[in-house]
């Protein structure tokens, strides 16, 4: 997946029609967008094709897919059928469930992204700890795309140490959480950038600063 | 919530008029039924309140929520207005994710179900070794309502003891993982049951031989 300006724009809105009217705002600047459940929950599955259909962009369905591998595989099957380019899924769950993930984007050629740490206070409680392991284990499994947050570069940067320079990590927190989009593309294939630029006056303008600060 | 004859029928099918067809055949024996994201994802979420309005069903979206906090609100109120009773969530993602899932079922007068452990085999590699840790956090937080998994008794023993006796505790993986019925209720509140029921040709006798085995 080729990343345009190194930026991802998280549409964490929960109606498609606005939705799309941001797209249409940052199709010039970007090319490669994250979209969770609320969407798809307020909107229905067909959001993924109308959004891919309208601006072409890589699609990557942030699910956090969690479950036992039976049906994280039947997520990610009609995910990618329903025009995923990539999907996040949860490494904690353990490896048979990651597995099941990683085996529906092989059977559809398409992308797994696994989430190694999160960037809100209450993953230092669990997650934090448990992060390193999680990333040699993708490590181990083949995974080539990670996702580690900006707002602690010293656990981003660790994250690299562990995956190395072949993987691609791409990284929320950058904007409204404080993470700093220079410091974490130091790390950090792409930065994930929502609320900076969905609740922008100019969202045009907005990534046009970003990308000014990245080059 | 009361769960008649302490059955929770996992409804983990992809299709709504087999999912109401399932219904049809085994309403006289339970009156809880549990779905996941596969259903909503091929479905809509208006499946919660289809299966509702046909047989007036408790029904538990198991969405295993783990998300950010903001996200997580917006995951849960789209889904508590869409008619779900119950929403289950991880708790591995820390307590303000959790917290969220609470104040939005707290918001909707629904109820919240907060996922300890996982009985698949690669729970054995995280979540496991926290599990007694996210119970405590849960019990902390004022949570009722608890997953635990029936095919390692002694730790859904050990969960009991830390969520004590007014803890309402539903549990999986009887059946096809290997649970047993009656062993599982000396711990567990009611038992969640999926493909002994689904995959069975006789769904109704299916749930006869085990409500039989528990009285």
């Amino acid at each position: 997946m080729k990343v345009k300006n190194n930026i991802i724009v998280a549409l964490d809105l929960m109606d498609i029609d606005e939705t799309l009217k941001l797209c249409g705002k940052i199709k010039d600047k970007i090319n490669t967008v994250k979209i969770g459940y609320p969407l798809t929950l307020a909107e229905g599955i067909e959001s993924i094709s109308t959004i891919k259909e309208n601006f072409n962009f890589n699609i990557i369905c942030d699910y956090k897919v969690a479950d036992i591998p039976e049906t994280n595989k039947k997520i990610c099957d009609i995910t990618y059928e329903n025009g995923a380019d990539a999907i996040i899924c949860h490494g904690f769950v353990g490896p048979d469930s990651v597995e099941s993930c990683l085996n529906s984007s092989l059977d559809y050629k398409k992308e797994l992204f696994l989430l190694t740490e999160m960037s809100h206070p209450g993953a230092l409680k669990f997650i934090q700890k448990n992060a390193d392991e999680i990333a040699k284990m993708g490590l181990e499994m083949n995974i080539k795309n990670f996702v580690a947050p900006s707002t602690r570069l010293d656990r981003l940067s660790k994250i690299r140490n562990i995956v190395g320079t072949d993987a691609n990590i791409i990284s929320p927190g950058v904007g409204t959480q404080g993470g700093d989009p220079k410091e974490t593309l130091k790390y950090a294939d792409s930065l994930i950038i929502g609320r900076s630029v969905y609740n922008s006056q100019n969202p045009q303008k907005t990534l046009d600063e970003i990308i000014k600060s990245i080059i």
